[in-house]
């Protein structure tokens, strides 16, 4: 921590600041220069930092700039490697292979959710997506099947050797849903739901952790922190759009979080076009390019009829797209030494 | 809902659009232009609005434009003359008067907020504001004294004669924390925490519901909606700060929003100039302009010892800053004809 | 200038930056934390800086952190007790008068801005606005009278005893306005246009800057150094409100950048709130929480026909509704020790 | 163009608009629906176009929605093949070939650039990109070598069969620039100068266009559309980072924008992962980004001494860091039907 004192900050003002740091148990180490004096911080009391923090408005501070990341489990250095999760049925994340979950966004009837398994398996996913419980900014959307769900995409999973990816909205919903799948998500609008993220943190159930839309990549990571902090390191982190001025799509893709998150930490790193794009036909493109830029994985939304699905359909490849999109990917996977099983 | 379609769109294309809208029970009426095809829809089905909206990846389209808010009970045309919440203690909000809620941002002992309560009381708050569960973005952050807190702000207030607002974070917390309080704050990472929205509908105390820092006004009002439609009508919308490219300071706080809820919707409206800006210095700036844009009223953080208060205390005003405060909105209240008690 | 080097940086890596700091003319200061190490760069050497800043892609560099603020002229030190700019005709910007500049987005006839200036003035406005040339984002729109534009708006505030201010858009107009006008605008897409802000900095006229879109706090304050640091200290600036995901109204207007900048700089601040909001119904909210929040002045659009205007139509004030805010920022200003003569 | 009333406008203010509408030489279709009315615009008089959107202001009316483009010649309409620019030596943007310019931010030297141009050319690049007049944020940073500078780009794009990219940052420039380059740059900060825009209208050197920092896909088509209607049809259009809330790197490189430019567009689109990241280890994963997403070419960072560059050397790749780039993308290419020769 780095307290940047005014540039007519007085010695009083000065003296004030570094007797607060003493007082907080960290030192102060003085650095005069021409035009100011900057203070920097040194120790590790994390009681106290927030203390610390409230002195970026006491008399002649400018500011207080933060030098060492909030999040100390999921910073790479921790485990310089990088992490790997196995899945079971061979399928391991965050390793040579780049893993592609593709599915419905809800699980709507048996029928459905069978036919989609069988056609994504076919071109080379490992994962099988789909809500069971949804949540939609309008009360008055369709709110998904609830448990039934869960059942009807194990079974659709389990006949075309899937595994499974779910939504998960509430602590209450955790025990319901373990036995069901095999990596539980966090939605966008859940990354910073706390009693959740706790939860989360009791089990040791993969969790796909996905950025809010206005979330900064610190923030993602401090998240991640939150579930690791109680014991379950089993996260994979996931790219979904953020919110920005443009609004021809939903959502911009921040691609360039990829290689960020690869650099700031271990955990594996997801991409989702699908929501990060909001169009069918800008989906293919930007899962090209998140493969390119290093992605993990892909989660990506597919349905046998689009128009008449009951979420998501705008944004829904047909199966034949996701097919010749997994081709398209699996040319490119090598390139950046990767491969798609 | 108007189905815009690409300036080559053929007969074909837009025949199927046709049919498709009156397939989910909505009509079509089409407007020829010399460039392009435009649909107007035309009905009320809430139910298959979904798979209309799927339709905007369809061959042939180029946009589909909402027409309508999404939003019904929250908007304006359903109480034009205004909502009004009386919490008691001769306290209305939406009415004449402005309101001011202070105190600190989390409570800290019996001693702390006792002594705060008194100081904000005397400069003319109604409401003592203060967190007994704290949403903190790093797991190693202080997260509050929970019951304990809310006895102590409890009996902080009534000796003063001040309403409680305190912040509600899980659905588990709602029945432990209704005795304590008169307001139950949703702060703004869980505007879409949906389980907890629908909690707040099966009760009748009133809600101050936070703008999520990239909800769009439209959302938040869509969030009141899922409240309103459980069957609680006693919101109170807040505006604390978007997050935006300038971090100069820690959010931009969005006066705008101000005025165009209050053209929108029939419920009344507060700002937070404190979270909004997340420097002492700027609080009260803000916190007047607020006030000259039409606020019902303010949320403001003030603490006895700013510097060594557990979190926020770099937004926190002194006492005597709040009272000063006071005195000026005092002055600007009724050139929007409005006044503070 | 601080260099925060990676939590695993080697004494190699750690001892090429510090000479690399020494071979720019600075001085460097080792602050070894418990878990990285931070360089404080000391020194004042303009010309190697970019050298510097080019470290933060060195090997075991984690970021640098610039302390001191890039602008010098523009900072409040110099001038403390804050700039005061005389336009003439006892009109003064930046002292105990808030002054309000208003009129038409364009110029569009000689009947047209006489009947205008004729309104605004009687209600209270010291400044005419008004535009010549035109900076339109569509090549098919009306791009503005021109010469004969600024001798219709000149003609028309000495018969009213206004002033005149209009925008620039290139270093070639400067000559042919200077006689015409009291204050030159520069619109916020010009903003970064370097040769203009040169040539700007050759004269001694008055520039009214206005804030990019985009463009941070800091960015607008170094864009007025660039002015100033060719002689001309003549600079009032102006948020007019920036592009964010929230699109209800055409901009945010950053309220909160008032304060800021009052805080940063001694240079004038004005807001504008009809570019800040594009909408009629929300310039006169907007207008009194800038004078509430600080402003030295406001810039407004009045039209006697908006429905017919050329160009902005859309968010001018009728007269009569000019004449009203007057009245209601009169009543506001003393709240904050300001006056509207 | 969508006229959509207030839920409880009157035929009064109905009938307004469709009078006004009638005024303005357009045809007005009402569509009555159970909630609003909705008023659909035909016909196609662009002059008073401008009147139309004032009456969004009107009273009963809620908003206008723009239906058509307001881009005409850059739209991909006009020529669904796709626009292809010979730029000589063999050099064609838009076709088959991924194309890269590669280079230093500014040319410092004779020595500098033909080191640098001798590498890229080595290693595959066709164009060599280097400023000679630079726009810099700061009065007091380096600001080119001006025409020396391009004297000494030509001499060394020539010795190694290269083709010239160079920045042009004024109307007066432009006369000087053309015999020294083959494509005239404008930049990010320029996008909307619309005396540039002219300028650059009226010859017949090809254009690398920059998107603006905060314009809007639409914004960045509608300057296109400025030099188009000048006579100026060789466009190439250049993503290179949107300014969003993530400030971990300088700019969040907008790859959704490269195939909704490819949908709505003609005319070639680049992409700038130099300045669209700011940092040098997140070039390599963003260029091969872009190429997978479709991108028609590449602008790059080069430079021998990055660390004692004088601008920019914070993103500048290492000669050896760029063949190794290029590369990677020779063997993307090929995954999305393309090739980089």
């Amino acid at each position: 921590m780095i307290v940047n004192m005014l540039a007519g900050a007085t010695d009083e003002q000065i003296n004030h600041i570094v007797e607060r740091i003493k007082e907080c148990g960290f030192q102060a180490h003085l650095i005069r220069g021409e035009e100011r004096t900057v203070i920097g911080v040194v120790g590790n009391s994390n009681q106290r930092r927030s203390e610390l923090e409230a002195l970026s408005s006491a008399p002649g501070v400018e500011e207080i700039v933060k030098i060492s990341h909030p999040f100390k489990l999921a910073a790479r250095s921790v485990r310089p490697e990088g992490t790997i999760i196995e899945l079971g049925k061979g399928v391991a994340i965050g390793g040579n292979d780049v893993v592609v979950a593709a599915g419905p966004c809800a699980v709507e009837s048996a029928a459905q959710i069978s036919d989609i398994a069988a056609r994504v398996a076919e071109a080379g996913a490992k994962l099988l997506r789909g809500g069971a419980f949804k949540p939609r900014s309008s009360p008055y959307s369709f709110q998904g099947l609830g448990e039934e769900g869960l059942k009807l995409m194990r079974q659709a999973a389990d006949k075309n050797g899937l595994l499974v990816v779910s939504e998960v909205m509430d602590p209450s919903q955790v025990t319901l849903m373990v036995p069901y799948v095999d990596v539980l998500q966090v939605g966008a609008r859940n990354m910073q739901n706390y009693h959740l993220l706790r939860a989360l943190g009791e089990i040791k159930k993969p969790v796909l952790l996905k950025r809010g839309m206005s979330a900064t990549i610190e923030e993602l990571l401090l998240s991640a922190e939150y579930i690791m902090s109680g014991g379950n390191y089993n996260i994979i982190l996931c790219e979904r759009g953020i919110r920005t001025f443009e609004t021809y799509l939903r959502n911009t893709l921040d691609i360039a979080a990829i290689p960020v998150i690869k650099s700031l930490s271990h955990l594996p790193m997801f991409a989702d076009p699908s929501h990060g794009t909001g169009r069918r036909d800008k989906v293919a493109p930007m899962a090209r390019a998140a493969v390119a830029a290093g992605a993990d994985g892909l989660i990506i939304e597919v349905h046998s009829d689009p128009e008449r699905a009951l979420s998501d359909g705008v944004q829904s490849l047909y199966p034949d797209q996701f097919a010749l999109l997994m081709k398209e990917i699996r040319a490119i996977a090598p390139a950046v030494g990767r491969r798609i099983a």
